[in-house]
């Protein structure tokens, strides 16, 4: 049986995603071998700024292109986690910028401030690509390695190491919150 | 009857035709306020460099994203035309790059060398872009003041006076084609 895995990242227009889309898309289906697509989709009141990028991975020939149900939602900011988190499987995983989607109607979520990470870092447009290593940490839907090498292959000449630093400090919020939930989960092994 | 006009954008990686189909879709999606999908797929083989993005734009909403039975098929290599020609509609429209897709094997297309054009404005890369001038006054798909609108929106700070030219030059050479044509037609009126 073969799996297919829903990916949608969602924000204003500007954050990035759809670039964001394109690099994970290439991490998966250059750099690993999956069967990948990629959708953009606009209507008549794209205009509005928001914006959302697909990735469906499967180990098979896919289909039907566009998320259906996605595995996983990553919202950038609060109108897109408002107006897609209907869409989301019931146990998918849903990420959220903390910065920028403070008010999150569901219990079980990951908040990372993504926004203020890379601002940290003296570059809040690299929002989107610090959100790339907090997923793929979090779904393990492509490697570390892959991610990097698809990131380095898209970013603009001169950004190489801020973008490094960008997914590593992802990577990092990510993993410490895994590290932080398995201890909650399991306080007597 | 609502109608459905499929693009599908090919050459090799490097080229920039992913970005090309996402200006494309930007045009016709945020400018012109029609239903667009935009869609990369990668299969396993493809690390082999070449690449396609596809635009498929309606006045309805679009029920499948990826190209059917392309409308038109813009091919940026000789590999890219061999391998997606079969695809194309009958009747549909074949734009080559004339520099790098010099075998035609149909009687009936339009070429143009893009990266040749590309090259004399000094910079190869704007191909895509000049060839998204020649789209847009091939086809009307787009307008060509959304379609600059889309191009200034999406390319590098600094690079917008060169890829104004880039477009005008494939809408010129689009156009001087065009009006070649009719002459040829219409001779005697």
């Amino acid at each position: 049986m073969s799996y297919r895995y829903e990916i949608r990242l969602a924000g204003s227009g500007g954050q990035g995603l759809i670039l964001a889309g394109i690099i994970l898309a290439e991490a998966a289906g250059i750099y690993e071998g999956k069967f990948v697509c990629q959708t953009q989709s606009y209507g008549p009141a794209a205009r509005g700024g928001a914006s959302k990028a697909e990735v469906v991975i499967s180990d098979a020939e896919i289909d039907y292109p566009k998320a259906i149900r996605p595995d996983v939602l990553l919202a950038m900011n609060q109108k897109s986690l408002d107006l897609y988190l209907p869409d989301l499987k019931p146990d998918g995983l849903l990420v959220v910028d903390a910065t920028l989607a403070p008010e999150v109607p569901r219990e079980r979520h990951v908040a990372i401030p993504f926004t203020k990470l890379a601002r940290d870092l003296g570059k809040e447009m690299a929002a989107n690509i610090v959100a790339l290593g907090a997923l793929a940490a979090l779904t393990r839907a492509v490697t570390p390695e892959s991610l990097e090498k698809a990131v380095l292959a898209r970013v603009p000449k001169g950004t190489e190491e801020l973008n490094k630093k960008a997914l590593a400090a992802g990577m990092d919020a990510a993993g410490r919150l895994q590290g932080k939930l398995q201890e909650e989960s399991a306080p007597g092994e």
